[in-house]
Parts: structure tokens; sequence; C-alpha cells
């Protein structure tokens, strides 16, 4: 069984709603590279991953087409250790992160699609199929809404299904932030976790302060309350603020998680599985934080990571995105009841409408 | 003043001979990418960044093109941390790392090319001009040259007037690594510093016992012994093997390098101007290395790095690289009795022969 050929695609997609968080600013748009690979015998799998904003597309194309695919052709897809590794070696002197780890996941995630449906398997299942319920939260990216209009997203996502809910922090005085977080806790009463995101803005002293606030209004965990880079200073969040808390969705080795859990400095290590080396690297890391005692969470895309926070034991919630990819899916992810259910299809079971995410394409 | 226009190219580059070590195999090619930046009064800057082979080129051109130059125009070229930190805010979630820094290498490099040819001033001295003189050795990439063919180099190096050597290492057997090094100590005699390159080939435990042994021959400093990410193993490595370690052409951050350094995982830090993030991250480094009592030194194109070393008062060694970029230049670096100098035209004074050098363009 060999890859016969792989095809890479870029799309723009224009989000349903301009978006705004601390660091990133407006988001007009997001980056979609898909990977499809094929193989001599006929069976394919089909891989993505995104960037936010329109950066980086053309290079993620770009490192695929000209570096990546050639590596791939002829070669057995079932031996996905053996092709990883050849990437991060291959790509190794541009690569140990960056562009180079969002072309590997997306090829990782299509030779981990095209595995489980040569088995005839959903993924999930595949991969351990410890539960296929998963508790799902709303990631809002509302930091410029006004509190009605927060509260009003909200009471949509609570009529949407989901029983948790983030909302992003980091607005210019702190005392805007607590006071926006008292009033959403007290909008959704005790018995929905509520998270809050204030995407590496702060200095670690100021995220202490924060979190000390926030404790006070029950909050589940404080995500990247600093530089990812920072380690101890996650620990010292953690620690001195008294608040769990998430981190990882721009760390792109298990390398880097290593050193942030052995730091103590996240209670729940967040992987992104289209930008930490696939699905191979994803389950390493969850492996990883199983070992030290820790939940695993997500970010982005999460009809794929409902498979993998199905699969494993120590699943924590899966992020359900606001970047608005469901109109392009042929059958979006149900939420009901605070859980997602990762789909019985074959694979991760993704399905694009070509002919609307053509309407995008970039090329 | 202002940023009229940035011009990018890349070129894929001939190596004048077939070069391998233990990681990266047989290399043919170099890619380079050129950054030209033009402002409105007319001044310019010339910035650029290599890859090792072909791969990665195309890649770092669709970043600049795409993602890096709207961020630059019209923007004054002086301000160069602001610049610096726009870039590395737009490119995060797809940077910290990997192609993004060999973008922003190139972009910043022509920022202080711009800026010290406006003062009329030579790089090394606009930067702080501790001593124009910088000792250098030839870094030979030679795994596979037989121990005849390895004197053969090293008598023209020495020839060359170059004082100091270094030699790959990382062969099947270890026994074979340490007979070549015992050699090519009795061929230099004791006064010609001889450093070793393993290139990220072995296990800790292996770069331990490998040390122990190139210890007995005076061997100046052991360079990536395993792979860039282990810190603590980098650590173990220099206390258990009792051998210096070098490290950090592979690290592509001042985070990544705060965390080696704090570990004491290296006594020559390595940062490469080309893929750290330019000279505005070169000297972050180079002074966070001062402050811990460390001396830094360098990879790759020493025509840059003469400058930077030249600069600073906690220089080591200036790698001469053997990628034969001196035939793209009009002025190559002369080597006299074991010291490269720092020269005096303005900025850093790189010229390349662009006739030559667009008969290897890559579009």
């Amino acid at each position: 069984m060999k890859i016969e050929a792989v095809v890479c695609e870029l799309f723009n997609i224009p989000l349903p709603q301009v978006l705004t968080d601390s660091t990133h600013g407006e988001m007009h748009h997001f980056s979609l590279v898909t990977v499809r690979v094929r193989c001599d015998d006929g069976s394919e799998g089909l891989g993505y991953t995104y960037t936010v904003g329109k950066t980086g597309g053309p290079s993620v194309l770009a490192l695929l087409t000209h570096d990546v695919v050639p590596l791939l052709l002829a070669e057995d897809p079932r031996r996905i250790e053996r092709l990883w590794e050849k990437m991060w070696w291959a790509l190794h002197y541009v690569g140990r992160g960056g562009i180079a780890s969002f072309a590997i996941s997306a090829v990782d995630v299509a030779l981990w699609d095209l595995k489980s449906r040569q088995a005839g398997e959903p993924l999930w299942r595949f991969l351990g199929g410890h539960s296929n319920r998963v508790r799902a939260y709303a990631g809002g990216i509302d930091l410029q809404l006004s509190l009605d209009e927060l509260q009003t997203q909200t009471q949509a996502n609570l009529d949407r299904g989901f029983r948790a809910i983030k909302m992003k922090v980091g607005r210019e005085r702190l005392a805007d932030d607590v006071e926006r977080v008292a009033a959403m806790r007290e909008f959704l009463g005790l018995d929905i976790p509520l998270m809050v995101d204030a995407n590496m803005r702060w200095s670690v002293e100021y995220a202490i302060r924060a979190a000390q606030e926030f404790r006070n209004h029950d909050v589940y965990w404080l995500e990247e309350p600093t530089i990812p880079d920072d380690f101890e200073g996650h620990r010292r969040v953690q620690t001195e603020g008294g608040l769990a808390v998430a981190s990882g969705e721009n760390l792109h080795t298990i390398y880097e998680f290593q050193k942030l859990i052995e730091a103590g400095g996240a209670a729940f290590p967040e992987p992104d599985v289209s930008n930490v080396g696939g699905v191979t690297a994803w389950l390493k890391v969850a492996r990883l934080a199983e070992a030290h005692n820790l939940p695993v969470t997500s970010h982005g895309v999460h009809d794929l990571h409902v498979h993998l926070l199905a699969a494993v034991p120590n699943d924590s919630f899966l992020e359900a995105h606001g970047f608005g990819l469901e109109a392009f899916l042929r059958e979006p992810l149900p939420i009901e009841d605070g859980f997602a259910t990762a789909p019985d299809r074959p694979g991760h079971g993704v399905e694009f409408d070509w002919i609307r995410l053509r309407e995008h394409s970039a090329k």
C-alpha cells in the first residue's frame, strides 16, 4: 500500500462576524489548509489545519507542496510514526514549531483518517474508545462585546445546548474584566462552568492579581494568562493566583508541553491537533498529561478534537470554536445537554462541502 | 523617513562540494532568501537568511511577501524594536520559531544595515565596537571524509589562515569518532583549538560517554550533543561528561536561550542571526549570556556575525561556514593568523554579486 498523490489547497474563509481578542485584535478571516492523501488502492484520508486571519496560509501551503509532499509519495501511509519522524527531521532546520508544525499536523490528521477508515472504525474508537461523549464548552471570542451583547451571545450558546462557557478577558482595566466575570457568573448561576481566556496579554504579576479576583467568581480555568514561553510564570499564576491555568494552543512540540507540565504551569494542558503535530503528537501530550495526573483539553477544530478527547481516559472539556467552519461541513457536530458525541462514521468523519469551500479558494 | 518598498528574493545555491553531517545527511544546495528595504529618502538596507538544502526556502519567501512586507510599508525603519514586535505578534500564531524566525531575521538584518549605513558607521562599531578583531574557526562539514581527506582539508584551512578547527562527529561507532578526534589532535598539535559537532545525533547517555572520551584529547567544545529541546540533557553532558557544550543554532527565541542558559546547558550559547530573529534578538541573547558570565559564539553567515561578535565584550569564536557564499560576494571576509576583522564599510558591508546570484534564482 503506497501513497500515490497528496493534494494540498488553501482557502481564506470569512468569519461569520468580526472577532476580537486581547492579542490578535480584529479578525476577519481564517485560513484553512486541506491535505488529501490518496493511495494506490483508492483509499483516501483528509487532514486540515488553520491559521488566524490570513497570516501564514500561503507559507504553510508552500512548505507542503515544495517540501512535504515529496517526502510522502510512494511511502506506506500506515507507518505513521515513520512518516512523522521523516517530516520532522526533513523540516527540522526550519521547523521545531511554527509553520512546519501546521504542515505536519495537516498531513498527520490525513494519515490517521485514512488508517481508521481502512479499519472501518471511527477515529475515537480506533484510538482507544474511552467514551464517545465529551463535555463541550462554547468558546466565545467576545472581548469587544458589551455586557448585554455578551449575555445575548451566551444565552444563544445555552440555547444551542452548551452547559459551559468561555469568555475573553484582557480589557484595558482589570476592574472591567472582574465586573464582566462577576456579571457572567450571576447570569449563569452556579451550575455552569465559566472559563476565561486572557490570550497572553498580561504580565505574571498582573495575571496573579487577576486570578485572585476571578477565583471569587468560581472561574473554572484562566487560559493563557501570559506569554506561552514563560512556564515558570504560568506556575506562579496557578499557585500564587490560586486558580487553575489552561495553556498550550501556542505550543508546538511535545518538548514544550513536557517543560510546561514539569514546571507545574498548567492544570489543563491544551494541545491543538492542527498545530502541535497532528494526532500523533496530540496523543503523546495527552499521555504525558495523564502520567502527571492531569486532564487534557483542546483548542479549535472541534470536529477533530471530539475524537481525540473521546479516545483518552483523561479528557476535560472540548472547545467548540466560533470560526464557523460548520457552514462548510456536510455534518456539523451536534451539542446536546452540554455534551458533544463523537460520530460513528469511519475515520474522523469530516466531509467538506468542496463546492462552497472553493468559493473561498486562495488560488 | 518611511519604508517605501521591500524586495524579497529566493535563490537555490549549489554547494561547492556535497556536504554531510550526522543528521542532515547529504546536502547539495542551500537556499538564500534576500530582503532589501528601500526608503523614501533613497536609503537601503540588505538582509538575508538561509536554509539547509532547499527545504523551507519557498515557505520563507511566501511568509515574507504575503504577510511580512505589508507590515513594514510606510513604517519608520529606524524604530526597529517597534517593527520587530509588530512582526512577532502578527506572525505569533504561526510563529514563535520555525519559518517565521527566518523571515523576521532577514528583515531585521536589513533594518540594522540601513540604520548603521545612515549613521555612516560599520555595524560592529554602531552596535558597541568592542574590538574589530574576532577569533575565527573553520567549520568543517566532513563526517564522510576519510582521515586522510580530513587532514588534507584541515591543512588547507590552516593555510587559509585559520588557527582553530571544528570537525563533525557522530559516525556509526563511537570508537571511530574517538580515533578521528585523537588523530586530529595529533595532527594539529597542542596550540590549535579543536571543536567537535555531533549535530543532535546522540542520546544523553551516549553523549556523556563521548564527552568523557573527547576530553582526553583537549576538545574545546562539544556542539549539539543531543536534540536542542533537551536543556537538562545538555546540562548533564556538560557536568557528567566534563566537557563544555555549545548549542543554539536550532533555538529560535530569546526564551529558548534563557531556558538553556538557566539550565546550565551550554558554556557556549550559539545564536544564529539568520534564524534567531536577526541582530535584535542575537544581541539580546549575547547580553543574556554576558549576565550569566558566558561568552557567545555564532553559527553560519560569518559576514554578519563578525560584526556582532566584534560589537560585544563577551565574544568567543566566529564560525567560518563552508557553504561557499563568498563566491557571490564582492568582498569576502579575509581570515589572517586566526582572526577575522570586521570591515569598516558602512552597515554590514555585504554586497552581493547580483548577476551571479540570479543565475540561481528560484523563480
